[in-house]
């Protein structure tokens, strides 16, 4: 145990996911920052915002910045965001003249925000191969067993013949629909922020828009309005990710069930007990539970976070912090896991 | 207080909604699952699964059936549903020989979800002509006062000067992205659910597809496989009045905080106090916090509710009855009683 | 489905309260509001503070005052609380001179959380003696079966022989500890509220603490000093509630799992299924997991309310009347249920 | 943004606690682990359960074991659980023929839960001193400010004048009620967990009570019946660090509430803005309203962990590694940040 089981060195063998935990990394939000900084620059010069001389002095600098992690690391706990620091060791390192315009029209909450979702794009590439596996998975195991019995379970009693394909029709069909639905939300999640102090752009004069959708080109992310203050995108797909790993957990939750006889289901490399070496426990099967239940549980809090006051609530915004990522690498966990658990199944029905 | 505030004679004037409350009354519950009952005669009779003497001495029995509902009471006791009971006084309504032909193939669970649904739909409806009043009511604040001026607000401290259009933009625009999604998810959801006792329609033989999509067709609803262990639907609908619950919450949440100091805007009809005469609470504003707060919390047990043990849990389903319908009716009272309070607004912004 | 199953005339059948359910009703509630108008008149006139005579006509008026309902449900929509109507109802039916007399110093809150805390009073004596009987149904079990074989099953799988007794006393052993819980928090609980506007009692010059103590004592509740924007005690209250839901949820769990194949099991009166008549579900064993996850759902939204703003949050205060009938009102039907459903069990091991 | 926040480098700054996050290190989780094993070890040799020659190769080796954790990693990916080959490493470190000695008549939750609770008892004593720290800055404030007149806020309104102090009791009382109840729940916390396979210490026939009695008295813990399947004590403790997070937020909420127009409290130390040099962002204030909603999210997870199957669920258990931590540093992080915020309070009132 350590404090989050996704960063813990041993537990994140089992509930961790490693490409997901990589998106997360402060290395990986510190370079989409940088990236985001450098394709600031690069469109406010391109508008007149900046000189071109300033953006030729800027974005080599950024490309290749470490910052002082320790003075971050005070930044933070002073300023609540990482960017304030940042941005005064990035003028720095860019010197007078040009330091102006570093960061120039742009606020904390826009970097951070489109930081996130330059790896949340990542992270959606991710999971939907995870799906693809799954699904594919688990056509395997209808393909081989789908014609085998058997007895449906009502209400935790046995009812009457099934299928096995009855049942794995069941857990595959949802993963289909979450991979539709990962697709069509992508395009309102993917969307740059970029408001400036209070949302408004309000040192660009009428160049806001034409900034705005510059850099979300360079970043290849779609253009929106700012939505600082609203948070429905990012509650929404936390809410479908809680979707994906609800649906494996019921698919953990039936094969713990099947595999309690261990006459319907017969699993390979189950785990080992230290009180008792004959037991082959449905570990992955249970884990899938456990992440379906924490996230049900992160995704309230992703819903508290919509009450975001004015134009900008420090208190909403970093409760998201606290939850989003693990809601994300829960996620990636669970998938992963139950394309292993659907790999370890070598019989289904009878 | 009573058990619901929905419920409640009197705090259901504040909370409450009662189009909305209507919905989940015992009699449209009612009504709702007659309805499928008779839709499913018909469509059973067209196929040939039952005679249409059957259908014929069928259909016209439920259209006026009124339940005894003390036994209907005890049957939930017993059997955790409705249904068993009463299609035990349907088919003794309907007497011999055609008794048989009713709920003939089907499950309490294809009665129950498909009646839920049938509201639903009626619900959709009316939260979408309540959004449209809003983003109507708001549309007309930006009209009037859009152009005064405001101080803007971030982590609670003022900022920048915007203009009143400005927040009020923020309060409207996630309201059309929730109309857009209340569309875009209605397909998915309003869809009929026929299963029979474990999702296979076996005593339908080859015919069940034909049958189920003409029941669906009857009831005016979308055709689907069975879904009756797949809940994801549900969870995703109930997401979506959490999201619209909380972007409300969060325009009561602006409003509580701009009326602190009375300057930035004037309030008409605001909540009297029983010990200080002069103070105008902002009532409606804290109870869409207080209604948003409430939706995320409810969200979290929907999630809970998607590990449904197999071919139908008890408890998982029975877990949604406590849940979706107060949700439902929240949503709804928020959605009321902020266009009431847009129209509480006299003034904004100088 | 209606708003709440527990106000549901049929669904409150199965996860309804009767007892517990009436001290939540409006009568109840406008019961012990008068019960606390008429104290205070009566502690406010033998402190001086308003008249013996003015006491003497407003007692024998708030006896059997009867309100006009139809109002106080518009006061509540405009007011956000019940108080600031029925005053005005009381202070019109007592009439002049003596009306001022009527509610002198207090505010809206101060009746609505005694209120509340005068009802949870008698919800607490029916919890304790719910528990008293489970506690003795469960002994009866270990007395009956105890010495029988049961396989333990750790993570869902077969694993060493174990007595009947060692699962009956995981089932028994927390309630006894949560009856020891009960016992020990409602010192802390069952306290009387009473602060005037903002907590100070300001109209009672420095005999405020003097009436708070008299009127907590004809209340039979004991005296503390405002708590009105310290919810702690409520919210640890909905915690153990939840404890209690929690531990009953895990007996329904097991006894459903024991259920599955019926050999280490007999339970007598399960429920029917409208499309297998063969079924006996254990309707009760779901209802108690159903209700465990609903209290902890709910509970989340209790500890959400603890964040009150300064002197009186109208969000905090509304959402907890969303939330705690429903906690306390489940936590009594799976008491219910819990005993009934040990009544159930037949045989338990072999 | 890493994984979570308590273990980013830069973020667990503000939102972390480095003295609680040390509890939950892998190491100090071996650390206990091995001080379980090795007082189990000696236990049994008094007991004469495993021979003392046998307890003397042990106890030495286990004192200085350091792991391989690369095969704890694998070993957790496979057993869900770190114990059995933590146990294989230390039985093939301690060698025949004594290797039988090790872990004998234990299993993985016992290791596991009471390394837990060892671990919970330093984590206690660290939040007791935070919560008097907290006492005495709030003590101190109200020495030095308690006189001044504010203005109570009640519904978000301004109400009638009150006093700083009568402000600052409210922040301060609460937290007096949870240092005892601290104290009061330690009790029952703090016993160790010691049950074999499946509860009954089954390997040590009818020594059993006196080697677990015995167990605890090394380990300084109380003694108690084995709890692996009971999880109230700690769904409780999870709501009183809840409790406390939320009686901080009220803290933080109200804070930021008063600064919002900077003339009632005076704050040293705001944050900065990437945007805005002129601001004073109070974050910690912030970062308090976070923690409490952080904290009331999870806690509904823990909650759900009681419904813990049969005699050991891996799904519950696995449910409380990714709460419970988080849970507890995130009390400790808002212990500390209040105190650091009450010392930045350079005036309240006026």
């Amino acid at each position: 145990m350590t404090v989050s089981p996704f960063d813990h060195p041993l537990l994140s063998g089992l509930l961790g996911d490693e490409e997901a935990a990589r998106h997360f990394s402060v290395d990986a939000e510190i370079a989409a920052m940088l990236d985001f900084e450098r394709a600031l620059a690069q469109a406010e010069a391109e508008s007149g915002i900046i000189g071109t001389d300033a953006a030729a002095a800027i974005i080599p600098v950024l490309l290749s910045y470490k910052p002082d992690t320790a003075r971050l690391r005070a930044g933070v706990a002073k300023d609540g965001v990482i960017v304030p620091e940042l941005v005064r060791q990035l003028k720095a390192a860019v010197g007078a003249p040009h330091d102006a315009g570093v960061h120039f029209g742009a606020t904390s909450q826009d970097v951070i925000d489109t930081g996130l979702v330059l790896r949340l794009r990542r992270l959606i590439e991710h999971l939907d191969l995870l799906l693809t596996e799954n699904i594919l998975r688990l056509v395997g195991l209808e393909e081989r067993f789908g014609s085998r019995a058997l007895t449906a379970m009502t209400r935790m009693q046995p009812a009457i013949p099934i299928q096995a394909s009855d049942r794995v029709a069941v857990w595959r069909t949802p993963l289909q629909r979450h991979q539709q639905r990962l697709s069509e939300q992508s395009k309102g999640l993917l969307v740059v922020q970029f408001g400036g102090a209070a949302g408004t752009l309000e040192k660009l004069g009428d160049k806001g828009p034409a900034v705005r959708a510059a850099l979300a080109a360079k970043l290849g992310l779609g253009d929106a309005p700012q939505w600082h203050n609203q948070r429905d995108a990012l509650a929404e797909f936390a809410g479908l990710l809680s979707l994906i790993t609800g649906s494996l957990g019921k698919f953990g939750q039936d094969v713990a069930l099947m595999a309690q006889s261990g006459t319907e289901i017969k699993l390979s490399g189950g785990g080992g007990s230290s009180a008792m070496p004959h037991k082959q426990n449905p570990v992955k099967a249970e884990a899938l539970v456990a992440l379906a239940r924490f996230n049900a549980t992160q995704l309230s809090g992703m819903h508290q976070a919509l009450v975001h006051e004015q134009e900008r609530s420090g208190a909403a915004w970093t409760l998201e912090w606290l939850l989003l990522p693990q809601i994300a690498v829960a996620t990636a966990a669970a998938l992963r896991l139950a394309a292993e658990l659907a790999g370890q199944i070598e019989s289904l029905g009878h």
